[in-house]
């Protein structure tokens, strides 16, 4: 099965194994993304994520039928978005999937997020904590930028 | 750092998520590799793991060694492997690998699995439940194999 969910609450990555988990199953791979604290050299406080879900939601239960036509020995696939406002820390994206073997699993996951972060409408804000660089000011200035997942 | 470790105890999932994140992190990748119930065909009841353990652990410890010469993009690594009976649906082995991208992360998790299946000395012993063909002879028979990890 596919289980495709975009949510604002935070991400529980031990309700996901329990989805994907199988007993006809060898192996479960995932990759989890992370709000870090820090972009080309700038200081992050946090991420805010947008979407035009329905959308969206299209797009990644399209990623999962793409998977499984390239990679024949997976049984569930998991991906879980984040909406909203993430802190440091924080999980913004958790992929799982689980097969008989462990080949095609790893595989899978690699290609689910490269094929996401490629080609699914999720925005990312991203939000700067600057000092005016070292002349003694100490004031902090906050700035975002908006931009596409890479 | 490196987290390695083998235990009898159940594995559990939060506690190696746990020592991997950071906040200079990104991504998380992880691979589990989990009891089936059958193998070729057979029912498989449950599995037991043995080590001959100080050199299993150097293994592990140089194979997160290798990891970091090829993929330098790492910050921690954890190995868990579970020793002794392990029933079906159960969690053999958990890698888990951070790093400020995913790239690395996502291409040492899968090195780092099909390094320890084909170098560390861990052993796994296979019990299926075997039933005498199919003429009318419904006694179940227990029988075993050793098997080296593939």
């Amino acid at each position: 099965m596919n289980f495709v969910n975009l949510q604002t609450d935070p991400i529980q990555l031990d309700e996901i194994y329990k989805k994907v988990v199988s007993p006809c199953c060898g192996a479960i791979s995932s990759f989890i993304g992370i709000t870090r604290d820090n972009f080309e050299g700038r200081h992050v406080t946090r991420l805010s994520y947008e979407a035009y879900e329905p959308m969206a939601l299209q797009e990644l239960n399209g990623l999962c039928d793409s998977a499984r036509q390239k990679f024949t020995d997976i049984k569930h696939i998991a991906i879980y978005h984040r909406l909203g406002d993430v802190a440091i820390s924080d999980i913004s994206v958790a992929i799982y999937v689980s097969g008989a073997h462990r080949r095609d699993v790893l595989d899978a996951v690699s290609f689910l997020i490269e094929q996401l972060k490629a080609n699914v409408p999720i925005w990312k804000k991203e939000f700067y904590d600057d000092h005016a660089d070292d002349n003694n000011n100490n004031e902090a200035t906050t700035s975002y930028s908006w931009k596409e997942n890479k």
